[in-house]
């Protein structure tokens, strides 16, 4: 698992004052960065010309508002890592504890040769 | 149903070179913006004293990449339509006519005053 | 001259209830990458071996807040075509025909192989 | 003087792989943000009744590109501090400590109810 901790800035928030519900999958996504930095591999797993890993789905249940000012913390935690995809799950809490969000990705590893599904190495 | 046409713009695409998953809701956000205009209400929808109208789920299929330059098309479809909570389908294809992302969102009314459910009016 | 017509959306606008001051340059890249495409060139513009165009400088003028529903026309023009660089100008209007932002950025032809100014051919 | 650090994300860059010029933008504000936030103000700044401080001039040079995954690092300083106007400069640097962009923003302080320019307090 890990953690990160991101301030929900003013331009995050649409009219009604409240985190615009499409950005949720941005903060998420950095600590999605944050992982693969923390793995140090050896190559660009983000750009490389052997595979790519697209995400394929995304749900998210949006419990509480997240508001300006407010200090997200989302925990990003692995499930079901098969032969060629993976899952990613973010509890998205504020600064009160409160779970306000939470997001799940399906991403899955494909093959820039055959553009089909991959193995994990 | 409601049909918008938008271009996939360079700043929507990542360097992998296709959309960015995230990006597709503010797409999707901005045919449900028509479809609320298209019903010429007599109260501001988005901010008014009585009610607001969260979004509380969402859900996304990516089903082939979008890319820079590429014509979207935007489907948008009411389904489930309940006392106080409807939710939105939106199917999105490319100039080719390929379904490339199937999205859905659930909306909730919400009374301002008493911070309950609400029934559609 | 070219002239595009968009909406500003309601998550383009902050929690003042306007339009976030950056992201006037989404509306006017996309005026940009429209002016690209109307020349219709033999060539990939934005992703060649040949060259980039990067943007060196940008400057705007914030005249009338812009919000939520508004419809922007933004009138593109071309100004200071040199050998290696140009500069666009945009006047950003609403619906009254009231100029609400005025932006110009500079771009600069830079040759991929020497990483030197390249003339426009 | 502020200063800032923060990651360049996968998501913030275009398809030419480096970082859009009108992100920028996003990143500058931030820092604002944290510096109203440092003067533990005993008002909402973003959100009152009696004032509201839009931006009415920004510019911006690039001088660098900055990347996915730079280390981006921004010094904020405050400048040219008027009766009813100021302007912050962020200088941008990467991990090596080049400066990538140099912003400018000025904001004005426009009193709510005479939608008059007003004096600092």
């Amino acid at each position: 698992m890990l953690i990160i901790k991101r301030r929900i800035n003013f331009y995050d928030c649409d009219p009604a004052g409240i985190l615009f519900y499409g950005n949720i999958f941005f903060f998420c996504h950095s600590a999605y960065e944050e992982l693969v930095k923390s793995f140090q591999l050896e190559f660009d797993y983000w750009l490389n010309e052997e595979f790519i890993v697209p995400i394929i789905k995304s749900a998210a249940d949006y419990l509480k508002p997240l508001k300006h000012g407010d200090e997200l913390t989302i925990e990003l935690s692995t499930t079901d890592i098969r032969e060629s995809s993976f899952e990613l799950n973010y509890k998205c809490s504020n600064q009160s504890g409160d779970v306000c969000a939470e997001v799940n990705t399906v991403h899955v590893l494909i093959d820039k040769k055959t553009w089909q599904k991959r193995a994990n190495s």
